[in-house]
Parts: structure tokens; C-alpha cells; sequence
């Protein structure tokens, strides 16, 4: 498969047609059979997505709440008849390799996960206007909305047909949205997943599955009507929408370079490194300058950058276990950003908007299954928004060189927010239910040298000069060495300690679960049910259960 | 091979010496190689534990609470030199079946728990004496347990050398115990679970993974001081202990049939019918009656013969896929038991025990990967303490029949004194944050008809008795025809929706991912860790993440 590019912008859409109507937006999806320009070997029937689709899906549901801020409200719909979405291309699923397979369910389930992010942070609320059947990833999606809104025509349903048809799981947050978001009751759930035709109708809202059925007659206006209820009650948002550029990044054999984010990949070592430059100045301080500068803010641009590295380190790097994490330029100039990010973000739109933006790609790069080791080095400038890519590595190792001091520094963000998918911020995921540790912490004002960093529990080691390049090298290469599957299930499990929340529900149990009945035989072997859709043939079971 | 047993005695031990002296007991692991009437094929070297070493673990945790109320501290040790416990058995891992695998690791899962839940609710509480090295499982017994004290003899350590010596995970509660219970920093606990051989000393305890370490010399008596001083702080309790006398089932080749429970398993249709029979009658009301019935009172004898029950379904019979969930008897008597447990559970030690015994005998129920449907037929009486049985099942069909009249009815346990693994009563998490749809049903007094039970949301569905054959048979048939794996991720997901607790971290996140890895090449294929352990060839990696 040639490399995956994660960027996109509506003019070049394919599956999705994106019309804004301030205060409306309708997000209609018209996923193209197949185009010219794309790999793929598999017919898109039915809203059917891939990975390409949900890309657009992703840029658009991110691009709204950057380049629109007159939308309040956003209608998720289709442009085909009689089908909202029939969730996930099955005969992609089927022909994929397992990690492309997690990898692509991870990032559907980042992307709906942004919707609901919306919704929350950005007053941009989401309906799904059902108008035909809504199966499997098709209703996973409509759950990410705010309220479900589904055509009564006597035939529309919402459906998750993945158990009883494919021997797999409705693994995009489905199961989890139902009975803890919707909370519907766990033996209606449980039919309702079990029957592949789905619930339709009155039946649908009494069960909670939907929150209103229309005739077809009056759907459109109903969900119109809704829709401007909505965003009525929504608030307005001061200024002109700000532009999301392309990142245009340099890309030779070595690796990928933007302009505050450089990775490079080493297959023979299966490492990577990715580098994070800090911002060349201080910045604007007041929302005037800051919306001047725009998307070319380097608390915007940076984490752009750094979101999509991620997400071609996940897709095209699949061998790179190992990621090094390292910061270069002055810890100044990124507390100053930080300190107006914390300054402005409740008073205006655009900087809470690039306050949570930072927040997804930190959660994003919690989220990557590969082992971070963050390398606080000479020259490294590990403070406020960057400590947290240390504080969200598997560990971290701090020069201790009195020739050149190194030192990590607290910032204004360090509080609580850019908090993790469990809700706490990385500070208190690390000393959990240790709020003097946590206190100590922030009580510290100032570079934190490295003695102090590992007496305040901030770093794994920290190495004098003498045994620094060896110490490394060596947890470098025991780490490769070792499964990349215990690996990743290890790091899953250490890494959100703590309260558990919708999202970390999905992601470390949901997920988990999917991850293994994507092994089992019964799904993907030669007579498994993932295996044999779409042909005459009957799925041969193992039937023990486990 | 040969059928399962679980019943067992101290007097028939072969794996541990169970020493009481009040207020202290002692047990200690001795694992024989090898049993003339056992089937393994595989030597249990260095203390390490297949089932049959965890079958009489359990025994002796259960036991201790109700046959020695005096036992204020268990000291676990080992019997032999050097070696604590080396944890689950690789060989006999490596060679059993990914069922046997799975089922295996959730019942020792369910014994730790039950160290824990002794601790929480009994006062016994568990003192790892760790005189040698307690690795993987050894130490996840060890974790189990309130306080951990190590042996400072500059050899024994702590570890988990499962990820960087079989590719697979310390699974049985270890990773969550030690971030979550025991608040390891996370990267401390990465670096302690990728080293294989372990942490010892001083920095086991900076690291927080033991309480103390104590020199050889020092070490017993420091063991048994801090025993004593817990003993010192725990309250007596009066009166004797009751002996739990054998259950002495009969077995033919139709099922097996206890005093009070039956189960049969029909191998052609893959289904099993667990029918439990409620008390002759109302049973004794005070603390000494009770006292004298023992054993053989009701709430105690049904919950041991549906726990040893379900046991005896999970391994031995791996095929029959749903179980079907019937009550006989009457209703009016189950409430009488459910009354004296009420009334009191909270001044007598025996009847606490009883109680929390039963509680743990439906987390069993709930953690059992069948499917449960409840049938609320003709002569049933799902009442009280049998109420929760049929909100334990994925469904509930309830006949709607003039002619035989089927009721429901709430006891003086449904308001919270049987609590799910996530904390919640089934009536909670049935009806998630809804307190009013709990309350109306808490609310009904008296016996609750198929119209009623349908409008309070008790049962999924209640046929008249017209389509009452074809409703339930269509709904057996139609789910033992899907994927096994399938169902078993499902309804871990939406059994257990609202708060996660350690229970369910351990069962719905840990374990999930510990499955997944026991499915990957890297842990069980050819060339695989697990496969290889032991043997001079190196395991070889698919380095692609996930």
C-alpha cells in the first residue's frame, strides 16, 4: 500500500458533500464507488466507508470549528436513497491486515470521539438525520450525535448486524455509546445487537436506540425544525473563521520535516524520532494578534504538525516501536504560548479552539501503540506543552550534565488543561489519588533541574553525562527486542490508570475486545463470517466458548 | 480431558499447607512436581501454579471465613527455599487450549478478588511473606494481598517477566494492580514490567511495589510482628465456625443435580438449563437458628451448588454456548431467607458471610461467558435473591398466561446489598442514572404480573402463552447459531455498563487485551514466545504495531 496522507481539505472531498447555511451545517455522505486516485480493491456500496472517507469526515468535523464559527449546528446526513451509512466497508475490513485493521478502527472511533469534542467545547452541536438505514458503523456514527433523528418509512432502521452476520463487533464505540451514553437497557441492547435488521420505528425511540421518528413527509422539515432549535439556543462566536492551510511538510527518504515537527524513521532499528522545535519568539499575546496570526500560531501549526506525524507514524511506519521524543529551542518562548493559551481561552473562541485542539493530539499521541521514550537532552526545552509529550511517554530519561544543564518547567496548561481521555490531567494519572505529589509539582516555579526532577517523580531517570549514551542505548535496544502485541497491551494497561470515562471505556475495553475477535478464526479464518461476507458459503464455528 | 472437580478440602491439599493459629493463619505454597491422580503432563517447577494449585487456594480463602471467624491474618508464604512463586505454569500455558487459557486466568482472577473481598468484608486480612522471589503470578498473588513484605537476602526480587520473556501479559490483575491499586508510577511500573528479572530490595519499596523488606535474619520475625499487630487491631467475632461439608451432587450423563440446583447440558442443541429450586420452607429468622442450620441452610447451600455449578459449565462443558435460567418453588420462602440475610447480616459474622458469599456467586454468574436467558415460566419464582439471577441474564422472558399466573417480586437484598462487580446493584445498572426507574421499582410491594414487569422495564419480553414456545425457542435457536467470540465480546460490553472499578478493569480492559495477546503468533504461534519458553530456539516477532 502506497503511504497514507491524512490531510484534506473540502474542496477536494470525495465522499462527503459539506454545505454551510450558517447557523447550519449539513454533512451529507455520497461515498464514491471507487476513484481513480485511490488503492483501493474493494467497491464502496451502500455509504460503505474506508479509511478515505473517514478522513474527510475527520478534516471536516475539525475544519467547523476552526473556519466556522457561525455554525452551531451540523446535520449528518446522506445524499443516497434509502441508506445513511452502512458502516464500515466489510470487503476492506476483510482484506486488510490486522494492525491496518486496529489502526483504521482507531482512528474512526479519534474521529467520532471529535464529533462528541465538538459538541462539548465547541457549542457545535451534531444531528444525524437517519433518512434510510443506518447498519453497523453507519449507527455508530449517528450515535457520536447529539440526537438521532430516523425516517419512518416503514423499511428505515438503525442496525448493528455485526455480531449476528459477521462474527465481529460493533467496535467504533457502538456497544459502549448504547448502554453508557444512550444508556439503553442492557437486554434491549442485547437484542437489538443480536438482530441483524435492526429496530425501526416507535420501537426505536421507546427503546432509546433514536430520539424521534417522522413520517417521511414531514422529515426534512423535522430535522430542519430541530435543527435551528438548536442552534438558537447556541452561542454566538465574535469574528471571521480562521483558515486551516496546508502543512506542505518535506518528505525524502529519511523522513518527514514541517516546519516545527521533523520525524525520521529508522527501519533497521525500528525507531523513530520525532522532534519538536519551540516557537522562534514569544508570540502574540491578545486575541488580535493571535487571530492575526492564525493558523500559522505555532500553538496551532505545531500540533497540526505533530497530530499528523502521529498519524503517518501509526499508518505507514507500522514496524517503528519505538518513538523518541525530544524538544529543541527555548522553554520561554513555549510557556510565553502556553501562558496566552491559558490567558484567552475562555474569552475567545478561536484560541479555546486551538487550546483543544492541543488537547485531542495529546490524547492522540497517549492513544499511538508504540512505546515513547521522552529524551530530555541538551538542548531539549521539555516546558508546559511540551512537558506534557514527556508526561505522556512510557518514560523518561534527563540528562544530568553540569556542563549543560537541562531542565523541564511547569506551565500555565500544566494544571489540568490538557487533561487525558480519563479525565485527570497527566499529573494526577501519574501520581494517582497523591494530590501532595501532584501539589509539589505545581508548587515549583522556575526550571526544575534534574535531581529535583526525579526527586519530584517527573522523570524515570536521569543519567549523569558519563552514563547517558549507554543507559539510553541500552533501554533502546531491549525495547525493540520485545513482542510488539505485549507491548501494546501492556502500555494500554499502565498508561490510564484511574477513572475510566466513555472514551477510555472504548478505547481499552471496547477496542480491546474487537482486537481479539479480529483474531479469532471464527471471524477472520478461512470459514470465519468476516471472511466468507458476501460469498455462498456458510461460516464454520468453533463453538467453545472462552 | 477428564471433567473438572472444585470441590476440595484442606484435609486433601496438595499444593498448600493451611496452618491456623489463631488469631493467625498460614498459608503456604508447596506445589508438588507432579500427582499420581492428576492429568498434567507438564512439571509444576518453582512453585508454579496450574488450576489445580488454584482450586485449593480458593478453597482455603472461602474457608477460612466461615469455618475460622477467630483468623484475623493470613500470612501467604511459600514452603520452599528461595522461590516464593513463580506464577502460572508456562508449560501447561503454552499447552492448553486459548478456552482452557482464557477460563483459566478468570478464575484465578476471581480468587485474588477473593482475597480481597475477605480483606474488605470478613477482616481477614492477607500478608504476602515473600522469602523468594515472587515472579508473574507469584507476584500478582502477592499484589492480592494488604501488605507485601520482601525479603531483603540480595537475590529475591519481584517481577513480571511475562512481556519481555513470553510476549504476553501479566494478566491476572497484575498491570492494573499495580498502576491502580498500588499507584506505581507509570513509568516506574513500565520499567519494572519490561524487566525480566524483577526489583529487589530497597528500591522495590521506593518504587512502592512492597510495603517493607526486611534482612534474612529479621525477616520472620518482622512477618509475624506485623501480623500480629494487624490481628491486634481486628474485632472478634463470636461464636464458632461452620463447616462447609461436601456438596455430594449427583452425575449421570443428562447433568448434574445438587440438593437445591440442577444443570443439565443438551451437547446436540449446545444449550445448558440451570434450574434452581427455592427453600421448603421459610427457614430460620434468628442468628441462632440459623447458626444451627449451617451449612445446609438455603442461602448458603444454593449459592455453593450455583457457584460450583457454573464452574463445572465454564470448563467442563465449553460448547454449550446459552444457558437457560429457571426458578421452581416458592416465592414466599426465597423472601424469608432474604429477610433474616437483611435483617441480620450486619450484627452476625455468619449471616455477613453468607451474604457477601452469595454476592460473589452472581459476580460469578455476571462474568460468565454464555449467554444467560432468564424464563420466567409457569411455577417460577424469580423473587428476591432469584431476582437477581434473571437480572444477571442478557435477556428475561416473562409468560404472559391467565391461566398460570407468573409473578416477580423485590426483596429486602434488591436495593444494594448484592452489588455488581462495578459497584452498582443490577437494578442501577439496568436502569443507568435513571433513580427514578429504580425507585419505581423499588416501590412495588408484593408480586409484580408480566404487564407490570414489562412497564417497570424488569423483563425484556413477556409472550402470552400462545407465541410463548415459538418466542423462546426461535430466540434459542437463533443465538446458538452465532459466533461464539462474538457473544462473549458483546456482552462483556453492555453487561457492565456505569463506573469501572478494579474488578472490572481487571475483567473488561486487562483480561481483554491479556485474550487478544493469547491469540497473536508473536505469543502462540510456532515461532512464538510462549511456545518456544523453555526451549534453545529464540521466538520470533511480526514487528508490525498495533
Amino acid at each position: 500500500m502506497s503511504d497514507m496522507i491524512f490531510e484534506t481539505h473540502p474542496s477536494e472531498y470525495k465522499h462527503w458533500k459539506l454545505e454551510i447555511t450558517p447557523p447550519l451545517a449539513r454533512l451529507s455522505m455520497d461515498v464514491q464507488l471507487s476513484g481513480e486516485d485511490d488503492d483501493a480493491d474493494y467497491q464502496r456500496k451502500l455509504n460503505s466507508y474506508d479509511i478515505h472517507v473517514d478522513i474527510e469526515l475527520a478534516d471536516a468535523v475539525n475544519r467547523l470549528r476552526f473556519e466556522h464559527p457561525d455554525v452551531k449546528v451540523v446535520i449528518v446526513g446522506s445524499n443516497r436513497d434509502r441508506i445513511f451509512c452502512a458502516g464500515a466497508n466489510i470487503f476492506m475490513l476483510a482484506g486488510s491486515s490486522h494492525p491496518f485493521k486496529v489502526n483504521f478502527c482507531k482512528y474512526t472511533n479519534e474521529t467520532r470521539l471529535g464529533i462528541e469534542d465538538a459538541s462539548a467545547f465547541s457549542g457545535q452541536k451534531y444531528i444525524a438525520a437517519v433518512s434510510g438505514t443506518a447498519s453497523g458503523g453507519g449507527y455508530e456514527l449517528a450515535l457520536a450525535c447529539d440526537e438521532i433523528l430516523l425516517i419512518d418509512d416503514r423499511s428505515s432502521a438503525v442496525s448493528f448486524p455485526e455480531v449476528p452476520l459477521l462474527a465481529v463487533l460493533p467496535g467504533t464505540g457502538g456497544l459502549t455509546r448504547v448502554v453508557d451514553k444512550r444508556k439503553v437497557r442492557r437486554d434491549l441492547a442485547d437484542v437489538f445487537s443480536t438482530t441483524a435488521e435492526g429496530v425501526k420505528g416507535r420501537r426505536a425511540v421507546d427503546w432509546g436506540l433514536v430520539d424521534a421518528v417522522y413520517p417521511k413527509s414531514r422529515f426534512d422539515a423535522a430535522v430542519e425544525e430541530r435543527a435551528q432549535a438548536l442552534a438558537a439556543a447556541g452561542d454566538d462566536k465574535a469574528g471571521e473563521g480562521v483558515a486551516l492551510g496546508p502543512l506542505e511538510p518535506t518528505i525524502d527518504e529519511s523522513g518527514i520535516a514541517y516546519r516545527h515537527v521533523t520525524m525520521q524513521v529508522d527501519a533497521d532499528t525500528r525507531t523513530a524520532e520525532i522532534t519538536i522545535s519551540a516557537p522562534e519568539d514569544a508570540g502574540p499575546d491578545n486575541p488580535a494578534a493571535i487571530r492575526e496570526a492564525g493558523a500559522d500560531w505555532w500553538a496551532l501549526r505545531m500540533f497540526r504538525e505533530l497530530d499528523d506525524a502521529l498519524l503517518r507514524l501509526r499508518f505507514n511506519h507500522p514496524d517503528a516501536g519505538l518513538v523518541l521524543l525530544k524538544t529543541r529551542g527555548s522553554a520561554e518562548n513555549v510557556l510565553a504560548h502556553d501562558a496566552a493559551l491559558a490567558a484567552h481561552h475562555e474569552s475567545d473562541w478561536f484560541v479555546s479552539e486551538v487550546l483543544h485542539h492541543a488537547k485531542r493530539v495529546l490524547k492522540r499521541l497517549d492513544l499511538t501503540a508504540r512505546t515513547f521514550y521522552a529524551l530530555a537532552d541538551e538542548e531539549s526545552c521539555f516546558a508546559g506543552s511540551l512537558l506534557e509529550v514527556a508526561l505522556a511517554a512510557d518514560r523518561t530519561y534527563m540528562l544530568d550534565s553540569p556542563d549543560d544543564p537541562v531542565a523541564l518547567q511547569l506551565g500555565a496548561l500544566s494544571a489540568g488543561l490538557l487533561p487525558m481521555s480519563n479525565g485527570l490531567s497527566r499529573l494526577e494519572t501519574r501520581f494517582l489519588d497523591d494530590p501532595e505529589s501532584v501539589a509539589a509539582v505545581l508548587e515549583t516555579s522556575g526550571p526544575i533541574d534534574p535531581q529535583e526532577a526525579e526527586e519530584l517523580g517527573l522523570v524515570t531517570f536521569a543519567p549523569d553525562d558519563l552514563d547517558w549514551e549507554d543507559e539510553v542505548r541500552l533501554a533502546i535496544e531491549e525495547r525493540v527486542c520485545m513482542s510488539p502485541d505485549a507491548l501494546t497491551g501492556m502500555e494500554a494497561s499502565l498508561r490510564f490508570a484511574g477513572p475510566e470515562t466513555l472514551e477510555t471505556k472504548i478505547f481499552g475495553r471496547l477496542s480491546a475486545w474487537q482486537n481479539w475477535i479480529f483474531q479469532r478464526p471464527n471471524a477472520v479464518g478461512e470459514h470465519g463470517a468476516l471472511s466468507l461476507y458476501g460469498k455462498p458459503e456458510r461460516a464454520q464455528f468453533d463453538w467453545r466458548r472462552t
